[in-house]
């Protein structure tokens, strides 16, 4: 039986971890950044020491293709290298190096499969500069055109498209291309559930739909000491308001339904001038589509009621909206084998982040294997799994993907 | 009888409020910027075309005295130059050009008072740039101590001290002096009560207490898809629902009590990552110290019950404390004269704005002079008062200074 080398796939992560380094631990390697083209090369680089065959396409998603003994659609391992401005090791970059661990392991022994295997990252998965998230997968299965999403503008000002030729990843492949057989995501749990139950192998069998808005109020700026409360026009009241519906709701819903006001900006943000404008941004996530689609809407019901309340107008914007995705039924299935053959304790479980598995599933059958994050620690830079669960995790993604690469 | 021109007060109010104008309109003159050096220099080349002895002090305030027959303390107007950083021509402006205004009229007129007059810009009033707000005017009453006003660190950085250095206007002179007879300022009223009765001048009785606070919430930032809502530390949350609990408080306490959170902050401020950290201020203000005393103990007491209840952590400082000031009944009576007797309709009423008067008045007589600003607008680019309200404010006030520095 082979077996990966642990060590060599940690020091893989430390390595591509030192890409974006922040002073005090932790990464921060936002998409198509200087930092995130250094860890581009790097990781090619890598895949050529392996003999693969690397392509980058028009969105800047890069595929190493390791040749099979029949010229067949490869079995695709991947997830992305960009992090969000205070991420961790893991988060994405575990699924890319442990792929590429996969193929070291079985060219040290000589082995090839019948399908090919491909090793794939995907442009901007976090979506902390240019939104959605998940954007390079999503053009890849056509669920974007190529030409929408070259024209989407970062956080900090530039084009995407503008991003890719700077760093030089637009690359001469057709998106989309090659066609796969099937994906295989490992990644980290970044939530508690796995760590809190003493549980080695998460055996993901989907993920939550995800919804995110921006909700931008305007109202008019004043003098706070001399503008009576009932002649306001308060913005940033308004949006603050709606946060807190937002939360509240979610509680009395119960059943997993989320709620997260993460971002919320004030214009002018000064102590003694009422707020003319406020810009937040709402990320609703649940399992169950019907019960997602009723949180968004009283939402929406209560921001623009609070809005005509307070007197300011509201502009809506959608940022992301992917439904709940199913994961394939016979891969979930020997993940789950591989595992307990290993003598690992597994549970299945959703997603509760977003993730390119989700979208390779429009095309292929895909599937995800979890590994715990210590306290449900993510998007921090005390993100951490210790090496034997990053080990165990790539274990049973080279015994699935050697038995799906072989059939 | 003498009579201010009014052309020419409208004419060195729009030349000074090209001193940091903003493209579309407006004015952007944080203190001890470069904009306010070179409004300074341009006041101060005023002053010295009057004749008025120019004294800049150790905490950058400027006074400028026309002698008068006698050596006595001067009467004294004034107000400040610096403006928010989305600011108008009126707010501080119209006091120190007012002031100057009837100087030149008695200079033209041959005319000297048995007092001297002086007329007086005072450091930083507005708190943009450096808190509190009102400080240099705080300094020159003894209300806080000169060497902690220069150690006060800018929102951009550096400190007090060190800008008065860089643009020159670390006065020579010793702060709280000359000491003044009485102190008169004319500003706009900054809020809607005389525009909406159409009354002409407003008789200021006295200012209402300031309290700020900046609360800071600490908690933990997490993955928004993958955090059960009962296990996060959302400090974003916690600061949210402070700030809509101390706008339904005020509503409910009514009777004039202020409350207005304008500035808010996350960190790391991302659509799909839980805030760490969450800094926002709140500015309450109230005619009534006892009920702005009971708003300030029930917004402390929630934010810390709010804090303990998302499991972060909350530190809070005072930016401001000021108690409600009454203004000279002698000065009130005489301003409320003059203007009847120049046919003004007057209306008594409260600022609802922090004034330099209000320090002035620990120290000396004080009061103030409104004039109506349209639709109650201020610190805001769209600030106004039209040419006939200013010349009638500037006139009140030259009747009201003459008949004081002639007792």
């Amino acid at each position: 039986m082979l077996h990966i080398d642990t060590q060599r796939l940690l020091d893989s992560l430390q390595t591509l971890g030192q890409f974006g380094a922040l002073p005090g631990g932790g990464v921060n390697r936002l998409a198509l950044t200087d930092a995130d083209q250094a860890a581009r090369d790097w990781t090619v680089a890598q895949m050529r020491a392996l003999d693969m065959q690397v392509q980058v396409d028009a969105i800047g998603n890069v595929i190493a293709t390791y040749a099979g003994s029949e010229d067949l659609p490869p079995v695709m391992m991947g997830s992305h290298i960009d992090t969000v401005r205070t991420g961790g090791l893991y988060d994405g970059n575990l699924g890319v190096m442990a792929g590429l661990e996969v193929v070291r392991t079985l060219r040290q022994a000589g082995v090839r499969t019948r399908r090919p295997l491909a090793v794939a990252f995907f442009t901007n998965e976090e979506g902390a500069r240019f939104q959605p998230d998940m954007l390079g997968s999503l053009v890849y299965v056509g669920g974007l055109p190529l030409e929408q999403a070259l024209q989407t503008r970062a956080v900090d000002g530039p084009l995407l498209g503008e991003e890719l030729i700077r760093i030089g990843y637009d690359g001469a492949a057709q998106v989309g291309q090659p066609a796969v057989d099937s994906y295989f995501e490992l990644h980290i749990e970044q939530g508690p559930v796995l760590d809190q139950a003493g549980i080695q192998i998460g055996v993901v069998e989907g993920v939550q739909g995800i919804y995110w808005t921006r909700l931008t109020f305007s109202g008019k700026s004043n003098h706070a000491g001399t503008t009576p409360m009932h002649l306001r026009r308060d913005a940033g009241m308004a949006a603050m308001r709606t946060a807190a519906f937002v939360h509240d709701l979610v509680q009395r819903m119960g059943g997993g339904q989320l709620a997260t006001v993460g971002s919320l900006e004030l214009e002018p943000n000064l102590v003694n001038v009422i707020a003319a404008e406020a810009s937040m941004t709402v990320d609703l996530r649940n399992t169950d589509a019907q019960v997602l689609a009723a949180a968004r809407a009283q939402l929406h019901a209560y921001a623009m009621q609070c809005a005509t309340a307070h007197g300011v107008q509201l502009q809506t914007q959608v940022l992301a909206d992917f439904a709940p995705v199913a994961f394939d039924a016979e891969m979930i299935a020997s993940i789950e084998r591989h595992a307990k053959q290993a003598g690992l304790s597994t549970l299945r479980l959703p997603s509760g982040a977003g993730h390119d598995a989700q979208m390779l599933a429009r095309i292929c059958p895909a599937a995800m294997i979890f590994v715990p994050s210590v306290d449900g620690v993510s998007h921090n830079v005390h993100e951490y799994t210790p090496p034997a669960d990053l080990g165990r995790g790539a274990q049973v993604l080279l015994q699935a993907v050697l038995e799906r690469a072989n059939r």
